[in-house]
């Protein structure tokens, strides 16, 4: 289930995409089903804080009627910025899975590491999935934009 | 003018204790005038993410229209956690200024250090402004609430 799970989160990078947006998208599951999508949309809605994840966190907190997600996962396209990786502990969510590095700004283990830092409070696990296609999309993305 | 900024970073704060929440505010200062102000309202909203700092980013975001807040400053009670570290960092802050530190989870010094990481791309200056009244607010409703 997995890549399935992964591949929701591409259709989500790639709507971001077609939106102009830098192409990440996340998907929360719990109990087996997705119970939030979401996609970077931190352009049109002018939010800093309006990354994948972040939209994806509040929406399944909505839909739960609980900011507390324990027991929910996350798969995301890339690795979370330090907003996001910071937000997914503090958010209670049990894991996350990435499709692939951010060597700028990945807080999961790149740049620094917010998921499993001694110092703070609340973690999060962490399982890489080494996805070709999640990198790809990043790659292709700024290609375009650097014409 | 840098103890009235704080101050209406208090009155926000005292807001957000009237309504049960941990009281923290903060106010974000361009050219001399505060355009946008806010209190943590993370249990009544649902929002890991509706911590004082990141509804004020979002709020001035929507006031200049633009995500980037350069030459911008925040007025805050309370350090920040990691989450709002790294969006005011990422949001481009120039500066913010902190009423009291916050030894569990504050991530400009106190347990890591966010604002100034040699490893992240963005920075914001940080200045303390040591109030004992940001201190008092926060003790007192920890007390009142362990009782």
């Amino acid at each position: 289930m997995k890549y399935e799970f992964l591949y929701e989160a591409i259709k989500e990078a790639k709507l971001a995409k077609a939106e102009g947006e830098v192409p990440v998208g996340a998907v929360i599951v719990k109990d087996g089903k997705i119970i939030a999508s979401a996609h970077n949309l931190k352009e049109k809605l002018k939010k800093t804080s309006a990354h994948a994840e972040i939209l994806a966190i509040e929406l399944a907190a909505k839909n739960l009627s609980n900011w507390r997600l324990n027991g929910c996962e996350m798969y995301v396209t890339l690795e979370p910025c330090p907003m996001c990786a910071a937000c997914i502990c503090q958010s209670r969510l049990s894991k996350i899975y990435i499709g692939t590095f951010d060597p700028v700004s990945g807080a999961c283990g790149s740049v620094i590491n917010l998921m499993q830092n001694e110092y703070l409070k609340y973690h999060t696990d962490v399982e890489w999935l080494y996805s070709d296609e999640c990198s790809n999309i990043l790659k292709d993305f700024f290609k375009i934009r650097r014409v």
